[in-house]
């Protein structure tokens, strides 16, 4: 394999896990219709941490760094919805 | 206040977020002793994905990618830690 191409595949690999980090929290807050010990700060605080990337990845023109913090912001409003919903 | 210096305070406070953002699940563990609800398979997820975000940082060569992504990387142990102590 290309070393470049290892690079891109590792670093691709990176942006899709912490990207998605917060899908099987989702999926274990419906399965046990419960919330109570997950970290609403938490949820709030990396909704605000993925906003201000979306907004430095237009600055920096990085397509990339745009598009994963939209798909982690539309994955932590689910999980503040679920938040409320199962507390 | 400079235009670029805007951009780069944004970038900061970003991954400021981000890097610390589980720390209140860490500090909600701990105060509440409980943690059933927390979805270890999300800590796991963030944990790999960081590390790989670290080699990755290596790679490029950005100082900035290692240091944030290895402070990330500690909060998770704790908040592993945690998880098992508490659930």
């Amino acid at each position: 394999m290309d070393q470049e191409f290892f690079w891109y595949l590792l670093g691709t690999l990176a942006a899709v896990l912490t990207t998605f980090g917060f899908v099987p929290q989702i999926i274990k807050m419906r399965k046990t219709r419960s919330s109570k010990d997950v970290s609403l700060m938490t949820l709030f605080q990396f909704s605000a941490g993925v906003l201000l990337w979306t907004l430095y990845g237009f600055h920096i023109g990085d397509i990339i760094v745009v598009v994963a913090n939209i798909i982690s912001f539309l994955t932590l409003v689910v999980a503040i919805g679920f938040y409320y919903h199962y507390r």
